[in-house]
């Protein structure tokens, strides 16, 4: 990492915290857990269970709870706070907009804006993005360079579009949402009808919701609905280069994670948690809570608070013991041979 | 959906359609289900084994076969036609063009075309549209916004491409066709030649070749062949995230559904269907109408006609019955220790 | 192929080679394998155990090793060298450059370049590209069009950004590195905090290095690290649409192909060497030299030299083996209910 803080700096972002110990450093540039700290280094205890360590940390700076017990050593400083977990999150927060600062608040030169788009003031549009007929952007909205918002997209305040992002016509986004480069929203479902042998395509004429505080990742695509809408609920993460196909509707504070697909009409109630690389079939329910292992293949409703592996799914222990007995295969095979002969 | 439409023109779009029953609503404003649909919705009968629904729907407008034999309640349309399923169709189509209407037929002033680059009247290019050094359009093809059409392009009459496609250089598409948001033709093959113990590029001098009628999903991956051609067969219909390797020949009308992948040198006969998240190693033949499921992992070439499952990929029924004896496995294992004796 | 190529330009590529017969063509036009080359192509014996599709060949011109003991037909040239897979990769080397010939070393004029970046001699930058504050571009570095390079990041001499492509802040490229279109590098890691029972973003702090002659296939993305870096190791090469996370450390000469996941923070040694569409969880170690199956799940650390398949992964020879007895399921039910009885 490339920043340097002083601890007037690293005070005036955690203002609640008290010093003990003192430090000849001037500067700190580092944020390191507490064994791999190294000199001139800022680290945390986080979680209690690694209190031990604290005692050897080389960091020059240690954020820690306000009862731990042990002192200082020479040259070190102890920051207590109420809990350094979220110091440390206030204090990566704080470096974040240092090291990558925000584009300047402006319209881009090279940017196009179709003359009826509304924007609220202090949006951002990068170098060569697109803003289409009617299209309405919210306070503080950036779009970054290179994106397209096409027609008639609403776009709620704070909410980012990295690099690349297409957010085709129609589609909405609610506030704080964050967009990762080549993100792709509102192209067309997966959707044909059999004429006379061919396939013909299905018009898709629905859009795509993205609530609140939903944040999706590089290249990953959504499909806009038939009629009415494929919907991402409030506060949803989705990581990079998932599939969501047309009409289907995700719930709130969902977790996603990279390369998962789910197919048409699909819905996740809340706090669905998937791994890497599922896959659901189309028109199923997954209910509230419902846990889903990496590369997990769903082809049948889930039950709320559901945890399922494999490829046909199965609850998550009987997958285990049945993973386990099939490496023994090879074993069953060979008693049951010699116990009563081979047909 | 943000559409209204009137009767009369609802009959322009439908003209052979009868008219039964009238309704106080001007305007019509959305379409749905017979189930879901509320007052002042269309509505339609297009599989038989739904019409015990026609009674209760309300609906405003119900699309039904010429033989239906209900009557409209009161208030209520009936539009009897000789296939209600085409008519949705039409009706979609229309509607279609009303909600994403296509932009505008010009070159964008922002828009970039090499000086060589042959275009056939009504080609519409988008903002920050790239055309290259010696490239065909054929008439009334839609370039979208921030598209790369590479030197040597060949692209036939009214095939689209949404924003964001990277048709790179030599490639060539046919007529008809459409490219959804992101989608890259004509990327370099993944072969590598070990020399002295490092990884040497194999250059790829072949191209893409996407014959007529083919639809290609948002951010799906087309490699250039080493020496011929990757080719893709006419109506053929593609979904998001695909990848398709050097080499690749995909035969006429095959669907391939999210996320699947086919390596390189791999041969699909016509009316291959193919399930999300299917996996296919290099140098196979698939016969024609053979199905695959949803993550399977294809190793060995595959008959005609064949349906499979699993990885190693299996025929459907023998998956299926597999499946349910490992969920037995507990059950045996037990059974064998009982009757014969723990080892 | 759209190339022709005379004897005299071929011996100036092939300069070491020895021309045995002759032919009354005056331009050769194709390059095949010995046994689907028709007359006026070029074809080579790479592999030894092909020796005897020479003599039937139609190709007009045969590359061959100096020891090949037949003599070339009339009208046929063969042309004797040391090493003829070395050969053809001087041709296809020769021809890529011909067919397609990199951009003009220019900036195009509708390229937008920070008055801050700093250019080395002989850049390209393509027509919509942009370049961010700070950012420092070595010698005959390509950046393709639509290209956006974030502020402050680093590209080595020769290194190749195709059309697309998003490398965003602080990010940093060895030399002779080549990404295809529409690659990601740099977007923000998937991960988050827990408070109050919603999800909060945990900034990522660091960035991601790529070291020399990597390659990187299309719309693949790698995500920054928390606070130090994500980094890709010499030599390794990255197929289409392969997910790198956060922290992900990949040695030297590793080979990762299509639609591969890797979670957060595992780290590769060198050469290891994955199939499509397998996945990863975090925080792994994978031995050098590995191989691991297409498809298959990785949740445990991997011995050095290892080669596992399946899901959970298996010995490669034991998960075979496992394979052929799951097919003998049914008939293992069966005798063990014949010969004990149902229950």
């Amino acid at each position: 990492m490339d920043f340097k803080i002083t601890l007037e700096c690293l005070m005036g972002v955690l203002p609640d915290s008290l010093v003990e110990g003192s430090s000849k450093n001037k500067e700190f540039k580092g944020i390191s857990s507490l064994n791999k700290a190294v000199q001139g280094d800022i680290s945390f205890l986080g979680n209690p269970k690694y209190k031990n360590l604290v005692q050897s940390s080389k960091a020059s700076i240690i954020l820690l709870p306000k009862n731990y017990s042990g002192k200082p050593e020479d040259g070190q400083i102890f920051l207590r706070m109420k809990d350094p977990s979220r110091g440390l999150a206030s204090l990566c927060s704080f470096l974040e907009n240092e090291l990558f600062p925000p584009p300047e608040k402006a319209i881009h030169p090279t940017a196009w804006l179709d003359e009826t788009a509304k924007l609220e003031k202090g949006v951002t549009v990068g170098a060569f993005g697109f803003i289409g007929r009617d299209a309405c952007i919210g306070e503080n909205v950036s779009v970054g360079t290179h994106c397209h918002v096409g027609d008639q997209c609403v776009i709620g305040n704070n909410t980012i579009l990295n690099p690349g992002v297409k957010l085709l016509s129609r589609c909405e986004l609610g506030k704080n949402v964050i967009l990762n480069a080549g993100v792709v929203i509102g192209s067309e479902g997966y959707g044909f009808d059999q004429v006379d042998g061919s396939h013909h395509k299905i018009p898709h004429l629905g859009k795509v919701v993205v609530e609140d505080n939903v944040e999706i990742g590089a290249n990953t695509c959504i499909d806009r609905a038939r009629f009415e809408e494929t919907r991402i609920g409030s506060g949803t993460k989705i990581d990079n280069l998932v599939q969501i196909g047309h009409n289907v509707r995700i719930g709130d504070g969902c977790l996603i994670v990279a390369q998962v697909g789910i197919s048409g009409s699909t819905e996740f109630e809340d706090g669905v948690i998937v791994g890497g690389q599922a896959g659901f079939a189309g028109h199923l329910k997954i209910g509230k809570g419902a846990k889903i292992a990496g590369q997990a293949g769903i082809t049948k409703d889930v039950e709320a608070g559901a945890f399922l592996k494999g490829n046909p799914a199965l609850p998550f222990q009987l997958a285990q013991r049945i993973s386990i007995l099939q490496k023994k295969l090879p074993e069953l095979f060979k008693r049951f041979d010699e116990t009563l002969g081979k047909e």
